[in-house]
């Protein structure tokens, strides 16, 4: 009879098992912390899929994409695992040029969490997702039992719409484009790991985690042949330059002193002794454009909010084929390999 | 220079941390592993998003859901993780009659998981998936430190065309519907439960964990007015029976000597003091059906492999509304309740 009442619903300060179980308790679970932070996902959150109309897609490429976020700590400076597991999920479809349109999010939760916590990341994902321009359309909750997982587990999988005139495709890179990044590198993963705290390092800096539409928009407009976008996540830069020189066939070459870089990452790196080149951002994208359009990509990106750093660190040449090469402070060439082996686990 | 070589991949007979950490350790996991698996997903693979195009949605409706799968253990009778992530998503998809068209498969592995296990598991998701008809397009690997996950935990999204003719909703079933079950009840969870050991159970039971696509689909055939059909998973056929009721302003009646039960899950039930109506299933759907069609329907499902139990176990009737009531072996009523607190934990 108290179907739908308040009082009754999330007994207690955290989740259990029960709110697992498929039940009337994880529905409570969903209604009160999900549901009430997503807003309209109310009606399509009552049968197993959501349905979305064919029309938001505008006859042109469905884009699809998934990502699960397990970062520690789950709260960090600029962010948390909430507001990081929608601006993944959303970047990953805009660096291909798509337009986001919807969400999910699926959560593993360790038993113990407090709702407090949980009431926290649902509306970080929910001011995430307004602020990419789309919704959170269905989702999944597990819990587990302690020690089963650390705390929460989010994945999201996200839809978006590439207009029929886009195809950003790595292998569409060529010798003669520039490289260039919206903003400075490794923030991300240096505010995490002062955040830690076991390090003892106290800093100002904050994660760069953000959505990228925006930015991806302008950059566009002002430079429509633009080849390649990629969004550099774990594995840093380095990986996306790989990634860019292996689809391609080409080299990106950069130069050390062109990279943008704060001192307070700097810092950090030197005394964890990590390559800022390998930290993990999660605002910072990497594109491949025609030279001729990268003044113009510039200083679109220079007026907006995440694009003030917008710079040229290299650009693509023809060999050695399917590698990065820097040259150095000094002059010298390095090769910029592949990450071998971890750098900062749980870093996203 | 070693880039696309075997002989140096995968060293070792399980995952580390490494292989989480973006680089090409990751690289050679996903590629020696999943790609391998799924076959055709590696052009898109390569980008962050996977591109599909829209006319595989034929002008209908797309519909969009997720789901995390924590089960333990990962391997079970009739199945195992993979299996399950891809029926249970595939399944959320075709009760709203849609036509699966991809998946996503995001995995989050505790370090030591041995590659053998990933391996299997893997395959069964690729097996799965072809069986479904639908293919796996882009996915994500995540690694955590020993303890900070239970070995492996797989989440899988799904994408799929509903036809423009079709609306299944639970909202549009009426008193006089039939509800009619396609298979036994409860044989996922009971199978799960003797195989973990501890209890020092043995059965013949498996999971009936499989894709329900072709059973939909000549339900629908049969009975094109079928109101609404949803899988009975964690909180079994009495969830689905809430639901429906609640979203209908009906009742859900049942009766207890119509409940197909096999010999195994009701002895299981009693040592365990489970009560089969809230035992999940991965291979069980309660459909509602207008009464004239429900003859055709069941002749439909019983020609086919996973419907040879299919038969009528209620009816739809005005009140009282919101509830499901079950007429018991000794004539009396009882209310089918939301299942409360938990009743078992990692089913699924």
């Amino acid at each position: 009879m108290d179907d739908g009442g308040g009082a009754r619903r999330l007994r207690g300060d955290a989740v259990t098992l029960a709110h697992g179980a498929g039940g009337r308790a994880m529905r409570d679970l969903i209604d009160e912390i999900f549901l009430k932070a997503f807003g309209e996902t109310r009606v399509s959150g009552l049968e197993d899929q959501a349905r979305l109309a064919l029309d938001a897609f505008g006859g042109g490429t469905l884009a699809f994409t998934t990502d699960s976020f397990v970062i520690d700590p789950i709260f960090f400076p600029g962010g948390d695992i909430g507001k990081l597991a929608v601006c993944g999920t959303v970047n990953d479809l805009v660096v291909g040029g798509a337009k986001p349109v919807a969400l999910t999010c699926s959560v593993i939760i360790e038993e113990g969490l407090a709702f407090a916590d949980l009431h926290r990341i649902a509306e970080s994902m929910a001011t995430a997702a307004a602020e990419a321009g789309c919704r959170i359309v269905t989702g999944d909750t597990k819990v587990v039992p302690r020690g089963a997982a650390d705390r929460i587990f989010v994945n999201t999988a996200g839809i978006g719409a590439i207009p029929a005139d886009r195809s950003l495709a790595a292998r569409h890179i060529r010798p003669g484009d520039a490289l260039i990044v919206n903003t400075t590198l490794g923030e991300h993963g240096a505010a995490v790991m002062a955040a830690r705290g076991d390090l003892g390092l106290t800093s100002a800096l904050q994660s760069d985690c953000r959505p990228l539409g925006e930015l991806v928009e302008a950059l566009l407009e002002a430079a429509p042949d633009t080849r390649a976008i990629r969004d550099a996540t774990r594995g840093g830069v380095a990986t996306v330059l790989n990634e860019f020189a292996a689809a391609s066939g080409t080299c990106c070459r950069i130069a050390e002193d062109k990279l943008p870089l704060r001192e307070e990452v700097r810092g950090i790196s030197e005394i964890l002794g990590l390559d800022p080149l390998y930290i993990a951002c999660e605002g910072l994208f990497v594109a491949a454009v025609p030279q001729a359009q990268t003044e113009a990509a510039l200083a679109a990106l220079r007026k907006r909010s995440g694009g003030e750093a917008a710079c040229q660190i290299g650009e693509v040449v023809a060999t050695p084929q399917g590698r990065a090469v820097m040259t150095s402070f000094f002059g010298g060439d390095r090769l910029v390999d592949m990450l071998e082996g971890e750098q900062l686990p749980r870093i996203c």
